[in-house]
């Protein structure tokens, strides 16, 4: 069977091997000791690339990554403790919005649409606010696609005694952390994303004492992580009904991620898919919006042809008829659109969806090159 | 490719089509219009099972059955609103759990594990209690595979001018119900029950007015059905990412439910396998726990063998060794185990899990015919 689906260039759900959609093919019973076994495969082997085996534990939870974000915050932060949210992007502002709607308190240091949150502005803050217990970061910022600087963070963190949660959504499986160093007492991130499965449910890794210590302390009872925590604990299934095939599909993925080097080979993979894009498509004139430091290996953001003819539904399109989806930008200051590096995606891909951009501006007849913006973005100020 | 997995005769996850699983070896992007079409036709379609095309919408929600469940009474019923659960098994009292997580007032009809709530209790319970403003209540109870009378319990709903909300979801898809005409403003279903899908994601189908009215009260952000109602009417698209493979499946179920006469012609067969079912394991001596008018053509409560030999894992294993997954049972009155009548099943596959079970017990020296239990069952009292 071969691939004639277009090619995924987004940020989850993506491409897709052959092998791990083949692993749906099959039915398992929620309550049967093979499905159990292939759970507890999972978290075993989530936990070891987080390097969390000794102190922290893994919960899958059903739904898309933002229902285990929304887990994670609603089972470990107790309704009257303080939180810290450094935002500077969609994902950010949604643990804000989250918060929100628990009635959770909550300071926000918000650097806008694409500067990253640096170690001093998180010193600075938990200094001038000792009731803060607990800081949330986005580790790729994914609607920028710009890659936060996490261990500068989590320093300040240690220092000041504070709790840091991750949400590591778009980048774990193929940006090294280890939650026990960092440390981190959570980190999230779900099946359709670096692992190069498909979606249907999150995970978090998280602390165990912490964790132990979160009875009845989440808003919901389908989201309530501890509970999941016990439940698997106890009988090795799911509290409800689990997306069995998808899961079945996700340690499929886990393997061919295993086999290609853990997270140094996909991240070596994803690095040359980032840079192989970049350059050919600086070389036809686009700019990225962020400087090379902070480049993602995951999703990066171009900023659109500065032309009266751009549209972006046309341009997705005519892109999309040369076999490749692409993603619209998300941010307020400039006209931008964004692809991704994650999935089954190679050289021969990358050749490709730059000439497909290309070809699509000669056929919408888009001036290219791109005429720097008002503000230059390479030359953007690092706080 | 053959169907080498045992047959699932459990109540969902179940024994899909091999077609249903192909349709799950693409990817799709959960931002093209392609996938948005597949999203709303699967609405359309469900809409028009349950009879609500001119005054219900179909919203669907990630998760499990539970989270859908969740998400209806978090988004339906305002904080302060007081509400009658009408319990008879483990699902009834889910629904009273997730309100107390809510912390929303309710009242209860607790009939214990299998006695069916019946149109005089929640008249008696309405008429001395006016604060009441809906009523919840579970279809098919599949911890004992009773059939509740919903309809005699939507006729005193309308009578007393209260809203109605029906847990369906093992029932919707094989259990005729018309939603504008019961009526019943909310009734809650997922994708790996009756359709024969594959799990990961659950729906309401809901009366518009009463969703348009709901904007702000749901609990959570995750499963804000009004939020995703909102988001999918603007932009075609699910708010968080969908489970994109599931759903494809769930399509293809939908179409090969049309193809097999929709709810009648699965009616049909579901209550053909439950009548071979029930006279085969009769016949060798076996007990329904409920007499037949109270049994769904979903899943059945056998009562165990009553031998100091009888353990239901080992039952489990021989009969697993046969190429069958069974069903522990649920009751606290009663040792017993369930079989489920719904999925890819057909006579050939109920005649042969009826010598599976026949053949385990000659081989575990499981002696039957069962003696009849103290209370004897038949003579069930129904009220
Ligand atoms: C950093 C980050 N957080 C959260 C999410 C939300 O995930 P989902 O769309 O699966 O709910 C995403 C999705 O792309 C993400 O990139
Ligand atoms: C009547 C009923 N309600 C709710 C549920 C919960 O669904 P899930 O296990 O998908 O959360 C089930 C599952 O079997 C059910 O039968």
């Amino acid at each position: 069977m071969t691939q004639k689906d277009p090619y995924l260039l987004t940020p989850g759900p993506l491409t897709t091997s052959l092998s791990v959609k083949e692993a749906m093919l099959h039915d398992w019973g929620s309550w049967d000791g093979e499905f159990n076994r292939l759970t507890g495969e999972v978290c075993e082997r989530l936990l070891r690339v987080a390097g969390g085996e000794g102190s922290h534990v893994c919960v899958p939870m059903q739904g898309s990554g933002t229902f285990a974000v929304e887990a994670t915050l609603g089972t470990l932060i107790p309704p009257a403790s303080t939180t810290l949210v450094l935002m500077n992007g969609a994902y950010g502002q949604r643990i804000g919005k989250i918060l929100d709607t628990l009635g959770r308190p909550y300071l926000a240091i918000n650097k806008g649409d694409y500067h990253p949150p640096r170690g001093e502005d998180v010193a600075r803050v938990l200094a001038d606010k000792p009731e803060i217990e607990q800081v949330v970061v986005v580790h790729c910022e994914t609607s920028s696609g710009i890659l936060n600087p996490i261990e500068e963070i989590a320093d300040v963190c240690r220092e000041a005694g504070k709790r840091l949660i991750i949400d590591s959504m778009s980048a774990f499986g193929a940006v090294p952390v280890n939650v026990a160093e960092l440390p981190c007492a959570a980190l999230v991130s779900s099946a359709n994303k670096c692992f190069e499965g498909v979606p249907g449910f999150g995970f978090a890794i998280v602390e165990r004492e912490l964790l132990a210590a979160s009875a009845g302390q989440c808003h919901s009872l389908s989201l309530d992580l501890h509970a999941q925590w016990q439940y698997m604990e106890k009988t090795g299934q799911w509290r409800f009904t689990p997306p069995t095939h998808v899961v079945a599909a996700f340690l499929q993925a886990m393997c061919e991620h295993e086999a290609e080097g853990g997270v140094a080979g996909r991240l070596a993979r994803y690095r040359r898919n980032r840079d192989r894009l970049v350059a050919g498509l600086r070389e036809i004139g686009f700019q990225t919006l962020l400087a090379d430091e902070w480049l993602s290996p995951i999703i990066t953001t171009f900023l659109s042809p500065d032309s009266p003819n751009f549209e972006f539904s046309r341009f997705y399109d005519a892109i999309k008829a040369r076999g490749f989806l692409i993603y619209p930008g998300k941010l307020t200051v400039a006209d931008s659109f964004r692809v991704g590096c994650i999935g089954q995606l190679h050289d021969e891909q990358i050749d490709a969806v730059v000439s497909a951009i290309s070809d699509a501006c000669q056929e919408l007849g888009l001036s290219v090159p791109v005429p720097a913006p008002a503000a230059a973005p390479d030359n953007l100020e690092h706080a």
